[in-house]
């Protein structure tokens, strides 16, 4: 069975964004500081198309994620680059230039209906306009019996977590406080959701916290 | 050099107490389940007055933390239980009983001027109104050598926090979504805060992060 996972970078206080994004800085203020981590790993770098880095237990835990996924799920801002006021641009292309680093179907949640874009290395962006089921629908069909990964935003995250959809919950925390900017889990008036905690990986960078969200 | 250590439980979406606090339920709903792995430990049981409970790594961690902790501050809905409408009755005694489990001398900030109360096993509870730096002063003082540790709330730990007085963090991340709830960490304009990320500890209840603030 597909399952849906939720794998994302969040401060000690609970941002996944800093604030005051620019279209050169879409992860805000002190919003880099959040992935310094990962950019460190070789895995990462080879998606990237650089040579060296780190190997070791936090880079199998990204490159097992890496591997059980088969379709991707990210909202609008994600895709143009973060928060701010170019996100409503329906002609955006993207910031992920053409050799994105997903190398599987993107699907984007959007208002503005456009034709799938395919680009280099397995990786395409199909524009969803009619909700988060059928983004996760469509998501499932393509990940061809891998996972589907919610790529973030945040709210595109809190819509599937509010949804009761999220089956599994991978959270980076990285020692960082960022006082401001954007919240990786909104209030919610329900009862509480029980989590079981199925991995910790600590190291100097972050914190890696893995759980399976209890039904 | 006596330092000052933030040492308090909280929820993966960061709160510390969950929603709609009472008398009878300080911690509010959902807010039993923060402390859920402390109830277990034998070095908890102990210092209850009960027996068995389990030993290990985090009760290894607990116990460290106890015997470096020279004396506590707390705010004024610590002392009285939680926040609720009787929180800012100047004649509540607390509802820590006569034996209380800090066994060291606690500061209580408050706008309510009154005696120092003695309890038994070593714990007093001395009033200070005169703000966030005499009750650090006071607490430096009495702790003789040893470390002064924040008991919370929230409100206290973020005032200590703003002002930069806090040395270390170590917080006990329970694996549960409260929704809402009281925050651990308030927003806040600065830059961000650096932490030095000195152990991570996993077991099945709860992630304990324990952080050095970098200056």
């Amino acid at each position: 069975m597909t399952r849906l996972l939720l794998d994302i970078s969040m401060s000690l206080d609970g941002f996944v964004a800093g604030p005051r994004p620019t279209l050169e800085d879409p992860l805000g203020e002190g919003g880099e500081r959040l992935h310094e981590w990962v950019v460190k790993l070789a895995a990462w770098r080879e998606r990237h198309g650089l040579d060296g880095g780190e190997t070791g237990p936090v880079a199998d835990l990204v490159a097992e994620s890496v591997r059980r996924t088969g379709a991707v799920i990210m909202g609008r801002r994600m895709f143009s680059g973060g928060e701010g006021p170019w996100e409503d641009d329906p002609n955006a292309d993207g910031w992920w230039g053409d050799d994105p680093p997903f190398g599987v179907p993107v699907f984007v949640l959007t208002h503005h209906a456009r034709e799938t874009v395919h680009k280099q290395g397995g990786t395409s962006f199909t524009f969803v306009t009619d909700g988060i089921d059928s983004a996760l629908e469509q998501a499932r069909a393509a990940a061809d019996g891998r996972d589907v990964a919610i790529g973030g935003g945040a709210s595109v995250a809190q819509q599937y977590l509010a949804a009761g959809l999220v089956d599994d919950i991978q959270i980076h925390v990285a020692p960082v406080l960022l006082g401001a900017g954007t919240r990786l889990f909104a209030e919610f008036h329900a009862d509480s959701v029980s989590l079981e905690l199925v991995e910790t990986l600590g190291s100097e960078d972050a914190t890696h916290l893995t759980y399976r969200v209890a039904r």
